[in-house]
């Protein structure tokens, strides 16, 4: 029985993908999280001097991890949410870091401080980027037929495409009138039992 | 028996740090380069319309690879270059995903074109944010005694630490004079007798 502790901000941000693994998992978990006053001290503890990290406790040793990516796919392989062989694994792994490559873009807009390089990022982003995404995702459920990203059922990037989608706030809505696989596969997610009792029971903070 | 396929623009870029596993490995595949011109054409045959991107063929089956990182991970797994064991082939994946942190900035910073952003930006990294990095690496290689990032021995990671550093151009012999066991892991890289060859034969391109 390995025992785990995730330190993240007082925030989804880059760990909330890592609390729904553990919510889909139905395990157990302590999540730290901490104030932007506090994080000088969780740094020195940090293996990268960043969050979020995660430390486990198995037979006796403590070992940590950082990188949300990283600490994701160690999770869904313990956990059976990582696909089904090495090839599905690959590619809901390349699901990842797609969405992973998304997430940046929307955290660099979120802290553009030049409003008319804000403006550009945020058109091209809106217009180009994101739906020629989800063009792709959406064409991939569509074919496997499971309704998830890999054919064989729910993966962690089935939760980390729900998570990022969040982060479109209004823009939500009107973009998912285009993608009703994504769409569906999105309904299919919050309403899973465990991940909608944590949706339900998760500190709310603005990101 | 699989064969390669891997598609990118003429660059080590992105691509490098495939190319160098496959190297290591020394496993045969094609080495498809195109031009800037050529890439209309490509990108609509790529996974996410992106390059690099990876085509495999086993058991009379193709599939098809994108993101970098992943299709690094997948050919690191199957070549044995992925460290030994869950916990260290997280670890190995975890420096993986820090050194594409730093790529990126460099690339961010390549391409900046205001110049006092540029200027700003390449400060912090060469000051702050490479430096961390390199120290946190530089005592995990001291650590684990074994010389490079994985205490079980040389992994994909190392070759990837090698490529980036190339990146830094003039910068790199100045800071290496500070770390020490990074000169004497990208030594020993670059010194591998299947490294040394391909170095020696790769296509010299600028980036
Ligand atoms: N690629 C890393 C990025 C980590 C990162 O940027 N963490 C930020 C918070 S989201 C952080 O630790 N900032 C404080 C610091 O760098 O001191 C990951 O996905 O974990
Ligand atoms: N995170 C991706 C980034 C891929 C990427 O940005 N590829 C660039 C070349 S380095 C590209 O395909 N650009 C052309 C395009 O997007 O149309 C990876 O690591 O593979």
């Amino acid at each position: 029985m390995a025992e785990y502790k995730l330190h993240y901000f007082n925030a989804r941000g880059r760990a909330e993908v890592i609390r729904l693994i553990f919510a889909a998992a139905g395990q157990k978990y302590e999540d730290i999280r901490f104030e932007r006053e506090q994080w000088p001290e969780y740094k020195l503890k940090a293996p990268l001097g960043q969050a979020p990290f995660l430390e486990i406790t198995q037979k006796g040793k403590t070992f940590q991890l950082g990188q949300s990516m990283t600490i994701a796919r160690y999770l869904a392989r313990r956990f059976g949410l990582a696909g089904k062989g090495p090839e599905e694994e690959a590619e809901v792994e390349m699901y990842g870091d797609q969405i992973t490559d998304i997430l940046n873009e929307i955290i660099k807009i979120h802290f553009e401080k030049d409003e008319a390089r804000k403006a550009e990022s945020a058109k091209k982003f809106f217009e180009e980027t994101l739906p020629n995404i989800l063009r792709t995702l959406q064409s991939k459920i569509e074919k496997n037929g499971s309704g998830f990203l890999a054919a064989s059922g729910l993966t962690w990037v089935d939760l980390y495409l729900v998570d990022v989608l969040g982060w479109l706030g209004e823009k939500k809505e009107h973009l998912m009138a285009n993608f009703e696989h994504i769409k569906a596969l999105d309904t299919k997610v919050t309403n899973h039992s465990k991940i909608a009792e944590w949706l339900a029971k998760r500190p709310q903070t603005p990101m």
